[in-house]
């Protein structure tokens, strides 16, 4: 398998995919490879507050699902990955927090943007890879936080991607057009 | 210059940078193309909530950087990007979330990670056009959006990303291991 693609062409390339072979394993090695890429993306004041779980089991994914509306996501991917925010993160390392963070009111808007970094490195390295994924904030956390036995004092469920090889290739979704995104002043 | 270049490469090579050389300029059309690349990111229900303002105004710049403590990347970027939430966005478009949208509390979560998201694919994106960046959560959102003009009921400043050409490249950001950030179940 070739990797270290064109950057521009993975960027056009990746597209949420909903149904996966159920069948393709990515080994421990490779997965942690591709967290290690996705995790040197930068973080506010550099805390790194993002953690993340990888689930395979098909018993826990099959419990998830059927927590969860049954997503056909979380049984047919290779694996899913839940990215959380370790709240002890902050409290042990940074005790007082800067003044000019004040600008954003909740520790949790930082997390979820440090998150959201963090999970389109991942989602590009799993294109450059072969793997399509999904990223999903839709499901039930308390859910979650209950059949996967997290602190939840301590882990915020943020963000679920699923991982694995496409049966179809995925489509480009519509995009607003860029003049009503961008502004220049 | 070349450009599309091996994404591992880029992703490996992006560091941030704070001081920048205070004359490259960026065309628009290129900044266009940057940006256009960054909002393929995706979003939650493809809401696309995110706005980008490029800011070239050096009289501008140089308000800002008086308002928000003097930051030298303000002055000697090329531009900086100032992403926020168009809480519009959703009141236009989806006047009511789906149930499955109560995991998270707060739009401005699923927004903060949304932005996330495409300022990671712009990043990248300068990376690959030869120009580093620098992301900031820390800035005075108020008096942003005073000098700005914002309606701040409307926009909801996220994250300010500076962007230019380098005058000493960037070193990699210290990076927890590997074994702390993630685990298998």
């Amino acid at each position: 398998m070739t990797t270290n693609q064109p950057i521009n062409d993975v960027m056009n390339a990746r597209h949420s995919v909903r149904t996966f072979d159920g069948v393709t394993t990515i080994k421990h090695a490779e997965m942690q490879a591709l967290l290690k890429t996705a995790f040197l993306a930068p973080s506010a004041l550099n805390l790194q507050p993002i953690r993340a779980l990888v689930i395979e089991s098909p018993m826990i994914r099959q419990q998830l699902a059927t927590a969860t509306g049954n997503i056909s996501q979380l049984t047919t991917a290779s694996a899913v990955v839940l990215f959380v925010n370790d709240r002890e993160n902050l409290a042990e390392k940074k005790p007082f927090l800067p003044a000019q963070q004040t600008g954003v009111k909740e520790h949790l808007d930082i997390a979820a943007l440090d998150c959201g970094l963090v999970a389109m490195q991942f989602m590009l390295a799993a294109k450059d890879h072969g793997y399509d994924t999904n990223p999903m904030t839709g499901f039930d956390h308390a859910a979650f936080s209950q059949i996967l036995n997290l602190d939840t004092a301590r882990y915020e469920p943020l963000l679920l991607v699923a991982i694995g090889k496409a049966v179809t290739a995925g489509k480009m979704a519509k995009h607003k057009a860029i003049k009503t995104l961008i502004d220049f002043q």
